[in-house]
């Protein structure tokens, strides 16, 4: 194949072809233009002015690694603080620290980590529970959770995660087709919190698609975890995202034109519309949520429960036994 | 292949199988479900309350004749009068117009044929003129206006169309996508005029897939138009409708969710967020219209303007000479 010129710096080895703009890039080309465009989704949205003192919730892929690393590079005064959840998935979980790990000591940021086996059970545990939750669903409410509280344990205003356009269109879908108003507009690239409790919460890769940050990463030399999560497999959420992709082959641009009206012209009517619940203190923790007993602590409960009375902490790998 | 057993009363010639409801009926039975669907989406929707004296416009397909049809059979007291609207497309037009006139004849409901080329051009005219207007668009604006131009002028209070399930799902999607809110709002089974020179509008087929109305017409022996009008070739409505069908071979009920949940929870959340334009009165032909000459007198005038500054009537086919 003959080399393909770069569309900027007419370089001859435009590696990174961006399909949805029809145009291909060299590496040093490419970093510019995505940190470019980075810098511009956050001053848009208003991010800096949210985010004092952020805390990046890191996993180790592509996404979330592009957000820290682009932020650091974007804005090298940003106080940022990165957070890894040890979420026990055996071999997955190893691997994501040790490339977390890695990136953060290059960049020279701090790195709090988090394992989940310490508050009573890791994510496949949970997911092989009584409560049968798909994996995704509890790991997505586990996490929210912990970067929420470790945010407001360590003083850090604003979790930052790496949602990035083709998470959030992929959703989208979903919610639109089921007319799921009320979590249609928590779509957004950034949420505010209540200063207290519940801390904000800001998207800078809202706008960016999973090839973005995937040739960002590769463009850095950065190393991230390629692997897939061992628990995704069956998951609704891939096979939404090869539908997305079907449906972008059929009509160009579908992404784009989707997260558009979302942001532009449904945001603007849902907010006016929908009313958010009303948040209450969890009995148990005291964090936010709109039951009684928060949804992290329902489905820790059982174990606690458990070594409260007394019983083997061995058992403790699979909540059968547990307290509903 | 062995024969199918309808699922209702074990006749052995169940021909129809409803994709969606995985369920195989015989004629008698089929017409009996269908014709208690339309029962119940007429009058969930109240429909009988707006229609005192209806106006169904007939193009000769499966959609609007099986709404003449049903309604004739569920509401046979109700007053209905057909509208045929001849288009002016050869070959097309005059098949429709006697497939149009048979049902009719057979039914005993008196038929109002309206000639476009008596207003001045036809569609594929207007399609070939300067405008250069997509035919589909065109010919929606123009059969709007005169459904509701002749139900006014004969004293019809509502026009009946056969826009159905499918004809929603494929304009929603695409108006979703776009963030189209205003015209999202009118997407809706009843829509009422002004008691003026608006009149009501509504769809008893609402609910129904284009395979169940052409299962009804089948059943019940009825002829139609089953060729697609040959100016349709290439426009975008019906590579839409394909690919809403391969959606929904990934996300089984994909239609119905998606109609479900435009009805019961977008719908009430637009009513009340998006205010409907303001009607004034087009200049030329004094019905309703959003700009100050409607777009069908703005379709119209060249030819009509050429007529009155006295040239050649024959000259009219082509209107590239017409004024702006």
């Amino acid at each position: 194949m003959p080399p393909v010129r770069c569309a900027r710096c007419g370089a001859e080895d435009a590696r990174y072809h961006i399909s949805f703009a029809r145009t291909s890039l060299c590496a040093a080309c490419y970093v510019r233009y995505y940190e470019r465009k980075l810098k511009a989704t956050v001053l848009k949205y208003g991010m800096l002015k949210v985010m004092r003192r952020p805390l990046v919730a890191l996993s180790g892929g592509k996404d979330s690694t592009s957000a820290l690393v682009g932020l650091k590079s974007v804005f090298p005064d940003l106080e940022v603080t990165a957070l890894y959840i040890d979420l026990g998935i055996p071999g997955y979980s190893e691997e994501s620290e040790r490339v977390v790990r890695k990136v953060t000591d290059e960049l020279g940021v701090e790195l709090i980590v988090h394992r989940l086996k310490n508050d009573g059970r890791t994510v496949p545990e949970l997911a092989r529970g009584r409560f049968k939750r798909k994996p995704c669903a509890i790991c997505g409410t586990v996490k929210r959770y912990v970067m929420n509280k470790i945010a407001i344990e360590t003083g850090h205003d604003t979790v930052v995660t790496g949602h990035n356009l083709d998470d959030t269109v992929e959703v989208l879908f979903e919610l639109y087709r089921r007319g799921l108003l009320e979590e249609a507009v928590r779509l957004r690239p950034v949420l505010l919190g209540d200063g207290v409790r519940l801390t904000n919460r800001v998207k800078p890769l809202f706008e960016m698609t999973d090839e973005e940050d995937l040739y960002y990463v590769d463009a850095k030399g950065i190393e991230v975890v390629e692997s897939w999560c061992p628990l995704v497999r069956g998951a609704k959420t891939v096979s939404r995202k090869v539908l997305i992709h079907e449906i972008e082959s059929k009509i160009p641009g579908f992404r784009h034109t989707l997260l558009k009206a979302h942001v532009k012209r449904f945001l603007p009517v849902l907010e006016r519309a929908i009313s958010q619940p009303e948040l209450k203190r969890c009995a148990v923790c005291g964090y936010p949520t709109t039951s009684d007993v928060c949804s992290y602590c329902r489905a820790m409960r059982p174990v606690t429960l458990k070594r409260d009375v007394g019983s083997s902490g061995a058992g403790a790998s699979n909540g059968e036994e547990g307290l509903r």
